[in-house]
């Protein structure tokens, strides 16, 4: 009989496990190792500023699975281990147990792989001032992460976020409805710069400030003071007071292993081609690791999201079993909920149009989530990105439900390349307690068609 | 200086007050007169079973404008009147005003047009049996029928509601809210037979059923018992009690005008071409009394929505002053929330491919509208319709949340004729508090994918 192949992945986040149960649904003679460094697997990160902020009722509920989980289908985890090296050539990963574990110290082991997958993720940036190093600064990453902020808040009163991001305004709210006075701030001159354009952006920071939360734009962290705790913060000379930090600053890709172990990188992350397929033929990469292309600029760029850590581990599973698959440019597709409030976006922002030099014509709506008579109706903004020559390119919307899925059908439109016309055209499903009998989609598609016009 | 153009339209519903608006909209300069037999205009007909199941407060909320609203925009509305005849070749219209009205009796009244457009909707099918004249039987189509029926349900306690489509299921369901003995008959053997497949529809059934509503499928009505107010119907040899009975048994096309004008028409309606435009090139006809294509099956079908409606009121307008608009063959999105059910399709069903002789592939999810430890996540059943070739056809979607906005996105999915595969890969957004990871319509498309993958 002949010897079965044998996966090694690096990580055990989503893209490492997605990666292991496809290639266990496709066969069952294969061998698959996870190594991971931490203790569980299988919980949701994006869940941990709703249980900080109460919304879920503790850590243990965003676990999906156990490491059992994956054992009895087969798939064997190496938990609390850090892989030392890749020896691609070899074809061994190197790894060493944490010292937490009860085993002997810096013992070290070899495993060997037909194909490896790294799905290493990233790590937390730390902005490279004082006072990082104090107790009560955290990063927010992984569900320990989680439960430390969690307890340290239980005991203080002032909470400093450092980055407005979707995940620092997640925190903030969070914080601010289990009690505390919270602050979050952010260099750039307003919040979710990655997602959102300005005027987009401001009717997000209104509702966060009249939800009690102090947002500081345009200061960069100076340094964090105190003595062996954080006192304070100091962004752009201004101090405020804290007795929790949290940094919420990005996430760099941990591209070091796959480095070292002779993979091309970018300045993105690991260079993968579509089939996920690093510079070494039989090493993968998926996930906040890897570097990926643009579906609007084409250029190269992150997407560290769950999301598109899943399509990855598919994509490469595929590959990895001999069957077809791609991965396509990303569009971005990106959603928050932030109290009542639900932020999404996806494609082209017209700020990232600007800098690109592509000239856009805006379209944009504020209506109802449902008929204006029916009880509980909501208003909705939406802003659309079309090309000059009527491709829609990107879009924006906010409103109290309904958000992410109007983004789904964005980003289809955005895929296939619809035309602002089209969707003025387009079937929208209506009945009064669910919709409007005009979309508020095609309004503001009508509103970008009608300058698309004006402009011939 | 010349003298503008003069546009009648028959008809104050979704399509002629569309029309009205778009016309008024692209120029100041032309004559717009609304001919219309009933008093309020620019009212929600999809909204009547919700007010006489007490979600929406009174009938006046869901009058959307007064005639006044139109004038005060320069459309002219005479309300209250019958147009008895189109003379096409004079371009004239004859009409009367309703008697209800302190005029002279029989006064006729003439106006000529440059175009005309035919929006004269459709009326409610009446079963041809005994006892559709007896009082306590109503039709539901104006909203003088809605305020009919919640007048007599407040006198009586054992309603009937006869059809299974999406109207008479939302106002049974209505009816038992406000404290009726409800039963719907269904003479075939399921309910919401033109949405959706026989087992998406036993989960609608079944909700209806534990709400309490009574339903009684593959009974035809024979007849309705009673002195001169309805007391029993007997549906397939079987007698319910029934203080009042509606008759939700489908609309059929207003065309007589539209013949009598010489107009073609077809079986399911006043015969248009792409543009709107009738066999008379001056009449175009817009809304329910039109025959339309269905985008699957190519052949001629009906689509009395108010959003097929508005399309077509759009397409005609712009037509008629001279700009580019065709209204595309339609796939009949559709959505329906009774109670706190949500209920969707779009496309083709799995029924209406085994009656065309399409082969198709089927996919299907049970999933959650969240994250799984999100409280508040809800369960959503999913079902695909896939060509052999792995098109998407058709899909119905049933869930407490979400549903309009995930069909919307299939009905474009249908519309571009995209692939399984390609939903399989598509980017959707992601945040716990808002959906899967996974989405749900991937689940259901990957389901499909794998039969597809093990049928070649």
């Amino acid at each position: 009989m002949e010897k079965p192949m044998n996966v090694v992945i690096i990580g055990s986040g989503a893209g490492g496990l997605t990666a292991a149960s496809n290639l266990r649904k496709y066969s069952e003679n294969i061998e698959i190792t996870i190594l991971t460094l931490e203790n569980q697997v299988a919980y949701s990160q994006c869940a941990i500023p709703y249980v900080i902020g109460g919304e879920i009722g503790s850590f243990e509920e965003i676990i999906m699975h156990t490491p059992e989980y994956y054992r009895d289908r087969g798939i064997n985890i190496i938990t609390d281990s850090e892989v030392i090296e890749i020896l691609s050539k070899e074809n061994l990963v190197r790894y060493r147990p944490k010292k937490s574990q009860i085993l002997e110290k810096n013992n070290e082991y070899f495993l060997s792989f037909d194909y490896l997958i790294i799905a290493t993720g990233g790590s937390p940036f730390i902005p490279p001032v004082k006072g990082t190093d104090l107790d009560g600064v955290f990063k927010v990453r992984t569900i320990e992460d989680g439960m430390e902020i969690k307890e340290w808040g239980e005991k203080c009163k002032k909470a400093v976020v450092v980055g407005a991001g979707a995940i620092g305004l997640e925190l903030g709210y969070g914080l601010k409805q289990v009690g505390m006075d919270v602050s979050v701030t952010e260099m750039l001159p307003q919040i979710l710069p990655r997602s959102l354009d300005p005027d987009m952006a401001l009717k997000v920071q209104s509702y966060l400030e009249s939800e009690g939360v102090n947002i500081v734009l345009e200061k960069a962290l100076d340094k964090i003071s105190g003595d062996k705790k954080c006192e304070s913060v100091v962004v752009g000379g201004e101090n405020i007071e804290a007795n929790m930090v949290i940094l919420s600053t990005g996430i760099r890709p941990s591209v070091k292993l796959a480095k070292e172990a002779g993979c091309v990188t970018g300045d993105m992350g690991v260079s993968v081609n579509e089939r996920m397929q690093t510079s070494v033929p039989n090493i993968y990469a998926v996930g906040d690791c890897v570097e990926v292309y643009d579906g609007i600029t084409g250029h190269k760029t992150v997407s560290p999201f769950g999301t598109t850590a899943v399509r990855q581990g598919k994509v490469a599973a595929k590959n990895i079993i001999g069957r077809d698959a791609i991965f396509k440019p990303v569009l971005n597709s990106v959603v928050s909920k932030i109290g009542e409030l639900e932020i999404g976006a996806v494609g082209l922002t017209e700020t990232s149009a600007n800098l690109n030099g592509i000239d856009v014509i805006i379209g944009r709506s504020r209506a109802l989530t449902k008929a204006r008579y029916y009880p509980g109706c909501k208003p909705i903004d939406i802003k659309i990105i079309c090309s000059t020559g009527g491709k829609i390119l990107g879009c924006q919307i906010i409103a109290k439900e309904t958000v992410a899925e109007r983004v789904d059908t964005m980003a289809l439109a955005i895929a296939k390349e619809v035309q602002c016309e089209e969707i003025t055209e387009m079937e929208f499903s209506y009945a009064p307690p669910v919709s409007m009998v005009v979309d508020p989609i095609v309004l503001a598609a009508e509103n970008a068609l009608e300058k698309l016009n004006n402009k011939l």
